[in-house]
């Protein structure tokens, strides 16, 4: 079964990366870009054809190591 | 108007980063992950309301900034 797990900051959480992104558009002259937030996407294979066991493993697996819960959330979705 | 670009490597593509995440998973006892593959996700507002208009300013975004066309494809979602 594959998944998706998709992981952002949180609002509020600056993003100093979104920013450089902000002002490299500019300088390239793209103009009406208000703003740019960078996350992160994973793209996962697992062995298991069982949904809840899916995301039971996906949710910890962002939970001990793909997300810092502290300034990001994670959505995960089954493909 | 919002918009969700997603950058992912393409496929034959070596992507260590997520090899690295697939020992991470193993090391800390989560089997049964078959593959991990890292992409980017970058949330853009835009100022324009024109989806067309929006589309191809984000397709030449990603054609000179975002993605690394050689090695990496695109997809854009209009929110």
């Amino acid at each position: 079964m594959k998944a998706k797990v998709i992981v952002t900051l949180k609002n509020g959480v600056l993003d100093p990366q979104g920013k450089a992104i902000e002002g490299a558009l500019s300088s390239l002259g793209f103009e009406g870009v208000n703003q740019v937030r960078q996350g992160k996407l994973f793209e996962i294979d697992l062995a298991t054809s069982d949904a809840d066991e899916a995301r039971r493993d996906l949710s910890a697996m962002c939970d001990r190591l793909l997300a810092n819960t502290v300034i990001e959330s994670y959505r995960i979705e089954l493909v």
